[in-house]
């Protein structure tokens, strides 16, 4: 072997390097989304997702007590599962600990995550404990979804309307205030706790899935293919040949990293609408209109989902969710991902992962 | 909460404990087999189950390359769904890497699964990297089983028959070859190798899926219940009616757990025949039939299937099976775990699980 490539270490191409690199181990058609799908039955997939947590790096005693983030690690794996358009069916959960570990935080960290499940229906089916010299929390989720439901990042077409299913950049702001309470004195106490909370107990958004499938179920929603939904059949009796009319994503990394890995899987660009990305309303009390967008784009772990629909679909499904959800943008050619001001007070600006709060911070 | 109880530490308890007390927040039908069953679709059932494995408490670089640390990784992980009867779709991996982790050490461990999963057909389909301080492995494997061929620790009854599919005490002697080289000076060299390969590449027995199904669809296997059993339908068309006629799981944590694990959940006792327990051929060359027996019974990692099933059933088992394969004993009434001498050599022997190595090394 030759030697530089063999004195390669983790540090020198991370983590991600590292995950690119070994997907010569996969097969090819599983990569590349919010989960895993393996053909399991006729009319029946399996969707897998895993995610690793290590005390110190993912989680922290100092912001997060066990049972939020139990909570917060359960909500992780069932948004991935919600990304791919699956309803739960259980999560495992893996566990490496010193001994000094108090038993009660361990009881506490699985007292969130149950609270969490058993929200959504579904529960820890199994599991693993081993002694470890650091606090891990090793978590897989496994849902199922029909096959012609199946929400991938790859399948956005130009034109298709952005829709963000509810506001962006709470999570962060929650974060911001608990590391610093300072922040925020124009905030009501209330107003403060929300935050908060949104970063504590994100909800995982499962609730949009029955949403979607009864718009695509409904009658003439697709001006364009209107022979595939038009009928009122059962979603599972979709016609297979029809394509799934949606793709998307959930913004577990914040909202710039979903549109900018969906036009990514699906060779488009976009353009994004700065006054319509949904933002809290409490963010005006303490953050300018710039520091609001950045956390909104950047913030990451709202656990919200990102979908491209036709319009028309895009307007039904807005109405449903109410409040907070909005068409944020739409799909549009090439590859390039716009911060567009419709006032045009600012001038047009390229979205571009590496930016973020390097930007904001700097 | 009480403070006694709030200072309690996992050491206190140990992982055996812990996972005990943890099980109030899973649903009791999960509990207490080599995998968690969910009911996915009529006639399918998926079958999980998830390991944690450390470095320097599961694998150290002393005694195994990276590549046998990812076979032996998979291998166990496959033997579980084995042990259920369920064939494997896939499995993910979740790994947490120091930044000093040679990304060569990370590609050898990738080889050995991959090497492992594709020879039965299955694959790596998901996974996570993160940082931590210690490198951990977190394999989470899925397989669906027909809901009538569940294999599980539960049902056996009186009479059945006790079946190992192959020899045991293999793997632990491989271990003992590579940790103490001075050891077995009788062995010839090919001897010695297929031990220490027997410990770095064990083979989980999903061959045996498809003998037990062949030998289930077979005509009157069954003088008790012949009904059931004597079609010659394919064994997914097994009425459901039909009560599955094997009980089982694998040998990972040896064959003396095995056995104690299938009575303690089936409700029963079994009596071991001493001299049917079988054991490579190799052991006469460097241990006493007693350190082989010790070997056989606590060694663990051979990855076989201990199977308890109707005599007819057993033999007809075995028969298809060939060398190494056994029927080592036999379910009896009562609780206790005997371990039996037909020549009355040595007097009946009360099997548990505390004395294994204990009494061994004393």
């Amino acid at each position: 072997m030759n030697s530089e490539l063999s004195s390669l270490q983790v540090k020198d191409i991370g983590e991600q390097g590292l995950l690119e690199r070994l997907q010569r181990f996969c097969p090819p058609e599983i990569i590349g989304d919010d989960a895993a799908v393996l053909e399991t039955a006729p009319g029946q997939s399996l969707v897998v997702t895993t995610d690793v947590l290590v005390d110190g790096v993912h989680f922290s005693n100092l912001t997060t007590s066990p049972e939020d983030a139990g909570w917060r690690a359960a909500a992780a794996n069932l948004s991935d599962l919600a990304a791919m358009g699956a309803s739960p069916l259980g999560i495992t959960v893996g566990l490496g600990l010193p001994g000094e570990v108090r038993v009660s935080w361990v009881e506490r960290l699985y007292q969130g995550m149950t609270e969490c499940l058993q929200k959504y229906n579904t529960s820890i089916v199994g599991g693993d404990i081993v002694r470890s010299p650091v606090t891990t929390l090793a978590i897989t989720a496994f849902g199922q979804v029909h096959p012609s439901q199946i929400i991938r990042r790859s399948a956005a077409v130009v034109g298709d309307a952005i829709v963000v299913t509810g506001v962006h950049g709470t999570s962060h702001a929650g974060l911001e205030l608990l590391l610093h309470p300072e922040l925020g004195k124009n905030l009501k106490d209330a107003e403060r706790t929300a935050l908060i909370r949104a970063h504590q107990r994100p909800q995982p958004r499962l609730d949009v899935l029955p949403i979607l499938w009864k718009i695509l179920a409904s009658p003439s929603p697709m001006p364009n293919d209107a022979s595939c939904f038009k009928s009122a059949k059962p979603p599972n009796a979709l016609a297979p040949q029809c394509p799934m009319p949606i793709s998307g994503m959930d913004s577990s990394d914040g909202l710039a990293d979903a549109i900018i890995q969906i036009c990514r899987a699906s060779g488009v660009g976009a353009v994004l609408e700065r006054r319509q990305i949904p933002v809290p309303k409490t963010f005006n009390h303490w953050l300018t209109p710039e520091q609001a967008l950045e956390y909104a784009l950047y913030g990451g772990e709202d656990f919200e989902l990102v979908l491209c629909l036709p319009q028309k679909l895009a307007s039904a499904l807005v109405q449903h969710l109410g409040e907070g959800a909005a068409i944020a943008g739409s799909i549009t050619a090439g590859s390039t991902v716009l911060l567009h001001d419709e006032q045009k007070k600012f001038p047009d600006q390229v979205l571009n992962l590496s930016q973020g709060f390097q930007h904001f911070k700097s």
